[in-house]
């Protein structure tokens, strides 16, 4: 995965799908709680999640719309997609250690606007939903092959 | 803010509303790239950035949807809270040192299922809507009073 490619509004049809997937790891929910705030004891402190319905430590919620929304902006239609909407289910809790698979499929074209629905569904390892939902886009204009970019390193604690 | 506390189903009101701040640092940009896997580099390489129609590097529109749900996680109805669903709307890219507003609104409760529907609005700085939408929540079973945990130090590079 060194280039990123994409699909242009011409180049899509109903019915193509494209995957993608992340594990979800400690590192990753302490990141996410820093980065939208949430400090939510459910999500970092162990001994706190032991005393709820989840018995143990669960993702953000979000984090696996965040998953969706690069799955989109990676794979489906790809660098260059204007992200118009996005509707979402939160189905079941993801813990530390799941890998999340994002499933998504072109549902509808709509000409005019030249705007493309997308299925979205966000499965755990075990193949149960977490979250389902819609998204509206508006694929790239050109066709693009860029050099993935490196992340610098990120050290947490 | 070293507490967080939350509203039960019986406690909330419709038309309550409650507000939620985050800046939008480069960090955050980078720790999000890491958190969800979308390093497209309109939103990691300034030279790129440069010669697209934003002219500068934009957040990725879902931080946006990650600092709502934070807004709705801490505040309104706040820890404890079951996110359902989430409907948003990109209206406006985030650029790095923007900060988001989010106002929070309950626009109704349904008494079967004891969900409550939010009105959610993200604004930058100057008041421009960036995102709009709806969340259907559970709200907490019960009143807590929580420690605000600390995160851990985050170094990126």
């Amino acid at each position: 995965m060194a280039k990123l490619t994409n699909f242009t509004y011409e180049e899509l049809t109903i019915g193509q799908s494209a995957t993608y997937s992340k594990p979800v790891t400690e590192c990753d929910i302490q990141l996410f709680a820093a980065v939208s705030g949430d400090v939510n004891p459910v999500h970092l402190d162990p001994e706190f999640a032991a005393g709820t319905a989840f018995g143990e430590r669960i993702a953000h919620g979000m984090l696996t719309g965040a998953i969706i929304s690069a799955a989109i902006a990676l794979e489906l239609p790809g660098p260059g997609t204007i992200y118009v909407g996005q509707q979402l289910r939160f189905r079941q809790a993801v813990k530390i250690g799941d890998t999340i698979t994002v499933e998504l499929t072109v549902s509808d074209k709509q000409d005019r606007r030249k705007t493309v629905t997308l299925d979205c569904r966000a499965k755990n390892q075990a193949g149960k939903a977490v979250a389902s939902g819609t998204a509206e886009v508006i694929p790239p204009g050109e066709k693009l092959e860029l050099v993935r970019p490196e992340l610098p390193p990120i050290r947490v604690g």
